[in-house]
């Protein structure tokens, strides 16, 4: 199956969608590069973020919008695998067959649709089974042996975990800001008032300017770096707040690390950037927790991880040798040929079956 | 000035209204008892929550509809004076004077508009000077001599503080339960894990249950009788919890309670049903930041503090032993006979202003 105005000739792609709070990004890579080719003929394109509503993420919507600029910028791309990394998947996106729609528009015959922490995962592990914290915005962990056993730990969002991520930073140094203007007992810090005064104006207008915006979570990741500026200054509140959060995120990892997965784990995301301030405390209380496993660097982020996604889909037939096994909410395949199934809406929420044989994960016990 | 289907001979009116987070209420009491009464002669109603988009509050709408529902099912009330209880006023309602407008049209010559941290003072301590937190869905302290001082602490909303509140206590009991759910390392409490799946469904389903819906504070703070019902039962993490509110609450009224504020406190809100679990930490923590400070029992509610307010200004003039003094954005104040402001809009907040002569505020120094 290719694309309407596809030529024979041209070679063929593989797709990866990444769709993320703060942005989407999509690449078109060729399957083979093709002889006498000076470039590696890769195709990028970059989309708006995801929007959270009543009625879930909107990520389908943005996955349709960047294939549709795909195919309007490249006519004659013929695509064979496409697969997407999504934001929110395990609780947010409320029709994952969307996805798969929205994908399998770019002509690919075979589309997988992945969460974002999985796609992640393969990113930064680069297929091997372990641990791997992505932390962005918000913080999720998965451990899985990528076939029968899956176990994640927190990703709940700013309002109930994401503990140790971006949002939860800045959120953490929001708080601490707001303690010192109110004057109240204990640790203040003059300098993440300031930062927070410079950034957002009078304390008076931070609720007016956080409360009615769709993208709190955004908002508040966007002080992260004004904390970790804090603590390089010397800042005592700050200091303690990446120790924390690094603290957070080891025990996340060590939570999902259940018996059968092996003691590998990546930390991956914005997070990465915040430094030393952040991994030394997290490199620590893994130790602690799992003197055993070992804490290597990211190979790459949820766009190469989709990608490896795609190019396992277009290599091979589903259980021969394929990367990763399929299952929701984790990941769904649409092999080849395969009809979309009937759309009606599911009357249970996609992460509520366990499919028979597996492994229960973390959060079905 | 009455209603227009006013009768003269109808006994006088004062009407107070209370516009809060989880509903609204509207009394209109006789300024006098009439003579022969058997009843009070008290009229009551209740209307819908505040909603809270990017445009700010529609309290005014609240406020209206209220308005309307009175003089529709009461053609023949006369009103001297109206005074509104306001949550959320010091930062995100747009335009208190569309507030004035919406209680005028009850027929009120003169009316107030007052922030609910001060409708909760004046309820409270029943029009003395002191610190008074308002706790509910959120917590915010106000110390006002009524006159020249005024200190606020905290208020903030669930994201930046209203520590110790019940979406403070109920968000961090979502937390607890989603750690216990994911076997993060520390205390566990089965208790909150077991009460928020029977209230909440699956954990799965919380972030969509939670993140795309309006109201969140108020849902978070559903929980809070769950973990007060867990403290009861014995489970350490909810009354640790508990105590760890009943601190911040402590805190923040010693925060607020500056140099010239009387040493006299008290309590409000739903916070208060908790109990002990609350109350005993709280007045242990004050003890020991603020020995000299007098907590009292609150005398009444929010609309008890805007009934005492209506009734002032019918019975005063401005100035002339009037119960507090108008200040912005605490309180302000349109006297009879005052035009309504050309309506345009406000190029600053309204809380941006201090009004010549006055101590400068805890958010202003």
């Amino acid at each position: 199956m290719t694309g309407p105005d596809a030529s024979p000739s041209a070679p063929e792609h593989v797709v990866a969608v990444d769709v993320g709070g703060s942005g989407a990004r999509l690449v078109a890579v060729p399957l083979r590069r093709p002889s006498g080719s000076d470039g590696d003929g890769a195709l990028a394109l970059t989309g708006r973020p995801v929007r959270i509503t009543a009625a879930g993420s909107d990520a389908a919507d943005v996955v349709a919008e960047l294939v549709g600029d795909l195919l309007r910028l490249h006519p004659g791309v013929r695509v064979s695998a496409a697969a997407a990394s999504v934001t929110g998947l395990p609780s947010l996106v409320p029709d994952p067959e969307a996805l798969h729609d929205a994908l399998r528009g770019a002509g690919a015959a075979t589309t997988a649709v992945a969460s974002d922490a999985l796609a992640a995962h393969l990113g930064a592990l680069g297929g091997r089974p372990g641990a791997v914290a992505a932390v962005g915005t918000g913080a999720i962990v998965l451990a899985t042996d990528l076939h029968r056993r899956w176990h994640r730990a927190d990703g709940w969002g700013h309002l109930l975990g994401d503990l140790g991520s971006g949002s939860w930073i800045g959120a953490h140094g929001l708080r601490a800001a707001v303690a010192t203007h109110d004057g109240r007992p204990g640790p203040t810090s003059p300098a993440l008032l300031a930062a927070a005064l410079e950034r957002f104006g009078p304390v008076d207008g931070w609720p007016a300017a956080l409360y009615g915006r769709p993208d709190r979570a955004h908002l508040l990741a966007s002080f992260t770096p004004a904390v970790a500026d804090a603590a390089r200054a010397g800042d005592l509140v700050a200091t303690q707040l990446l120790r924390d959060a690094g603290t957070h995120l080891a025990e996340s990892l060590a939570a999902a690390l259940r018996p059968g997965i092996p003691p590998l784990a990546a930390v991956t995301g914005g997070i990465v950037g915040v430094g030393d301030a952040v991994t030394t405390p997290l490199r620590a209380r893994l130790s602690a927790l799992r003197p055993d496993v070992r804490l290597v660097p990211a190979d790459g982020g949820p766009l190469d991880g989709a990608l490896r996604l795609a190019r396992s889909l277009a290599e091979h037939r589903p259980g021969d040798g394929t990367l990763v096994e399929p299952y929701a909410p984790w990941l769904t395949v649409r092999p080849a040929g395969a009809p979309a199934p009937p759309t009606a809406p599911p009357t249970t929420p996609p992460t509520a079956g366990t499919p028979a044989g597996k492994e229960t994960s973390a959060h079905e016990r």
